[in-house]
């Protein structure tokens, strides 16, 4: 079935069901960030993969909208598909709802599947389009009628975290979380997201190398919690364990009868980016009480187990690390060839040899020269770049370890670099720094931050399309609130949270430059103006020198800098062998004015 | 009738119609920021003034939440009520809301008064409340009850402003807001502000000193636009004008049965922010369409005549400052006594004899030493304190001139500064030049703007808890949105906007800081990464180099600073008398690293 007959399909069951457009993203039940292949049916329908990408059929026209960092990948996807790419990080491009203002007739029905859709977005498209004449249709799944050979729901075990790492046992978490329940007078609280419920249990997933979390539910109210997950799942010693904590076990499907039988009087907190259209319209007899994500907040602030073990886990990432760059580097010097599928293959190898390695934290994003400029590019059998010794090469990747999870990004030089890519290089180095280094007030939120990072960037017009950081799961997942450090986001850093700071530069058809390490949130001084935090670094893994262009950089950075590449050394080299030491220490290098 | 009598009158109208709590603020039915005295129903109730504060009365309990601007002339005001100060910028200080549901028994029922309640808000407590268990009851207007000598509604006439002044006809400003108005497809919008029916109709109002706009309503449709006011205020001109742009006038009181007479079918755009409960609910049979203040939004980027005319405002406002500096240190000099009354008075009077003045645009803060420290100080005959050959002056003030609207704040010392008050100056300083001279990409927010002002600050431990900055209306309020920099404002920065930057530095009991100009979001470049704005900069006003530590500046900060006061003696002398010129160029002289 090629892409021109899945839109066929799609349009034939429009067709019966009277809908004059159908919305298809990648979204799973729980609006998880990594979906499970049965739920990828953007990327099905369109061929188009990435986090982000929202594909509209009408009758005569399929578009898909996505952000700035798939443009150029969508592009060259979408070719010969017929399907229009809409730019959306664009200022002048229409959002769905503004182009089916546009260019739909009033009175058209607009569908989606309200199994696959949050809350909070299919209120939001609702919102906007019911309102100027375009009734919303969310009952029919589509994509399910024409997806003959769709992927089944995936039934890997659960894999038991030990309380010596979770450093918290499952009965405390539960007492945590209904102890703020209490306080927010909240009878019944609905755990949306996977993640959830993998920290409240201290488990993970198994389902496939990179969803770190299993499709499950939790409902915890004063009395009880219900835990819905398919039975398949559980091992003996994982019966054996819920049992203790008393958590009731019931099958995955039987979430929605759950929320159906909710008294009316229920106080109820669903978290609407977490909940599908279906189960909210399930419960929608309870009294909603608005709020934050309690669990999210509660997870986000890391306990001291769990920062000592995630240091431990970022300490063998950067030995993986260290030691692929010393392979690397070797390799190309006796003329060996390199490409960058096996790049990413030879930095799993050096990651699965360290203690407690698991999977790849996300698909490592290795790009070489203008592939580095895509800006989450994905290398694969058919885009996969030989490296020349020219230009640079852009590592983005990180391990899931039994420790906690790694997310850093280095970029190095494969010949002499140019002098634009030793002055990119080093404005986001000094970015990076800035804010590596930066001191806040206490309630600073993710969008102060990110100005932080960017402020010396945009002296010197530079500036990039993506977030300048995101928080870190404890051998979760990669990507976790609460916070985020850009533009629009203004919830505050507080005290333990683990976030990564990952500025970059791009420049289409030529290079791209990000650096990121991961860091933990911690109190910096207390006076008479309030509380001040700053960032405790947690990644040790060398940052090139070779791409400095030290006039551009002042004192305090290339201070940081050398002190930083001395602490590689000093951390890393213990566990390295003679030849790796060598390289190391050249790589890492003092700097000077 | 004291505070005592007033809530015990409070509580016996509470009794009658069973409300277990009453909530009074000072907002008026089209939650303006200055309201008329009619309004201020929160500072008759229990004394204490300022825009921010809301009293909870309880059968047995009252408190007062505020903004840690009023702390401290809170705190003062409150002695001897019995009314609880709760400091509502604390960390650990609970939420109205959450109060209720901590102190109050489940089934309370909770009352206000939906005519002076904007919908955001009254929404707000609803939504928080209602599900938890306290019903609402908005009905009451309980003040008016007890209230006695309650003020009238004012009566000033209207006063035009000719169109060389507005830069545009009110034909083609109504034309704008239609067309937008289309793109959006919304039938009726109604301008709840009463600066936006000012600002359309190129008119000012004459109510009170301060109070800039007249209470009115527009209702603007494809086909008509009407003006909601009190015929009282219209002039025979003024009728002439409205004539001519086919303006219908209606008296304000018919504004709720416009609202209710509107078809069911009409997509109506209101602004929960600046429409009140009752009026929502006169229009609740419409269809709403949710967006943004589309007039704020036009209203803001100021065109190119509304520039150059501020830009003589602030000239003039500048020239009224140093002649009253010049007075001041003479007469000090000369062994006369002032006091922040006095000073107060003194500008007022040098303000009133440049032309185009009308009124000072808001109360001025006068606040010596330690008063400076009270972040929104309102000196008057009680708080009078006689200034002294020590410490440091704040004087944050403006005029409302034909020309535009301005608000500077310059701190002046009295005697030999101590080390601290340089050093907190000077930290001022450097933030405030930090954001002056800031150059940030198209898309950047108010919570990045505002980071670029503290980061340095932060860096040294000194943090300021009012927002950076705020939009400035021309010859229309001294606070005008959309944007804004603060820590939580995530609207972008558009070309056109003009805003204050003011950052300070307050020690409770010691002294205050802060510095303002104000600036016009001006196009710095534009390359592959995008445009990048800049702030031109408005305001001409000597900037103390006596208080400079300049050690705490690097070389950009003090060539910004020695470039900035050379420009003010060269705008500002050919308007000044010879000894004034004297005064301004000792004040302006080049400080050394």
């Amino acid at each position: 079935m090629d892409i021109t007959e899945k839109i066929a399909g799609i349009r034939a069951e429009m067709a019966k069901e009277e809908l004059a457009a159908y919305i298809v993203s990648n979204t799973d039940p729980h609006n998880n960030e990594l979906v499970a292949p049965r739920w990828r049916s953007r990327q099905w329908l369109s061929g188009v993969k990435g986090s982000a990408g929202t594909v509209v059929v009408t009758a005569d026209w399929c578009g898909l909208w996505t952000d700035s960092r798939y443009y150029d990948a969508a592009e060259e996807a979408l070719k010969g598909t017929g399907i229009e790419l809409m730019r959306a990080s664009d200022f002048d491009v229409p959002t769905i709802e503004e182009w089916i203002k546009s260019n739909l007739a009033e009175g058209s029905v607009i569908g989606f599947f309200g199994g696959d859709v949050n809350v909070e977005q299919g209120k939001k498209w609702a919102k906007s389009l019911e309102p100027a004449g375009y009734p919303i249709n969310s009952d029919h799944d589509l994509v399910d009628r024409v997806w003959k050979d769709r992927p089944a729901e995936p039934a890997g075990e659960l894999f038991l975290v030990p309380e010596e790492y979770a450093g918290k046992s499952i009965t405390a978490k539960i007492a945590l979380v209904r102890a703020e329940l209490k306080k927010l007078k909240i009878d019944a609280h609905l755990l949306g997201r996977t993640d959830e419920s993998c920290w409240l249990f201290n488990f993970r997933g198994t389902d496939t190398p990179e969803l770190t979390t299993p499709y499950c539910y939790t409902l915890i109210t004063p009395d009880e919690v219900r835990f819905f997950i398919d039975p398949a799942k559980l091992t003996d010693k994982a019966r054996e364990i819920f049992a203790e904590a008393s958590v009731k076990l019931e099958p995955y499907s039987a979430v929605s009868d759950a929320m159906k039988a909710l008294p009316k009087t229920t106080k109820l907190l669903t978290v609407p980016a977490h909940t599908n259209l279906n189960l909210g319209k399930a419960a929608a007899h309870c009294i909603e009480i608005p709020g934050k994500a309690v669990v999210t907040h509660i997870k986000g602030v890391k306990n001291a187990t769990e920062i000592k073990h995630t240091k431990e886990a970022l300490l063998q990432d950067g030995v993986a690390m260290t030691k692929f760059f010393a392979w690397f580097y070797r390799t190309l010097d006796e003329g060996g060839e390199i490409s960058e599928l096996m790049v990413s293959r030879k930095l799993r190898e050096f990651r699965s040899e360290r203690p407690g390695f698991r999977h790849n934290s996300f698909e490592a994003i290795v790009g070489y020269a203008a592939h580095a400029a895509l800006n989450h590019y994905s290398v694969d059998e058919d885009s996969d770049l030989k490296l020349e010794r020219e230009n640079v090469l852009l590592i983005d990747s990180g391990g899931n370890y039994l420790q906690g999870t790694t997310d850093t990004t280095r970029v190095i030089p494969l010949g002499e670099p140019t002098q634009e890519q030793k002055d990119d290089y080093t404005v986001v180095l000094r970015g990076f720094i800035d804010l590596m280094s930066a001191i806040f007030a206490e309630g600073a939120t993710g969008a102060q931050l990110d100005a932080i990072c960017r402020h010396n960037m945009w002296k010197v017009g530079r500036n990039f399309k993506h977030g300048t950081g995101h928080g870190v799961g404890f051998g979760l997942e990669v990507h976790e609130g609460p916070q985020n450090i850009s533009a629009r986001n203004t919830e505050k850093f507080v005290l333990g949270q683990l976030s990564t700071i990952e500025p970059g530069c791009y420049r289409s058809g030529k290079h791209g430059i990000r650096i990121e390490n991961m860091v933990h949130t911690i109190l910096h001084d207390e006076n008479e103006f309030g509380r001040f935090f700053k960032f405790e670094n947690m990644t040790w893994c060398p940052i090139n020198v070779d791409l400095v262009e030290p006039s551009l950089l002042a004192q305090e950075h290339l201070d940081w800098l050398n002190e930083y590449n001395a602490g590689v050394i000093e951390k890393l080299s213990p566990h390295l062998e003679d030849n790796e030491v060598t390289w190391l220490t050249r790589e890492c290098r003092p700097v000077k004015a």
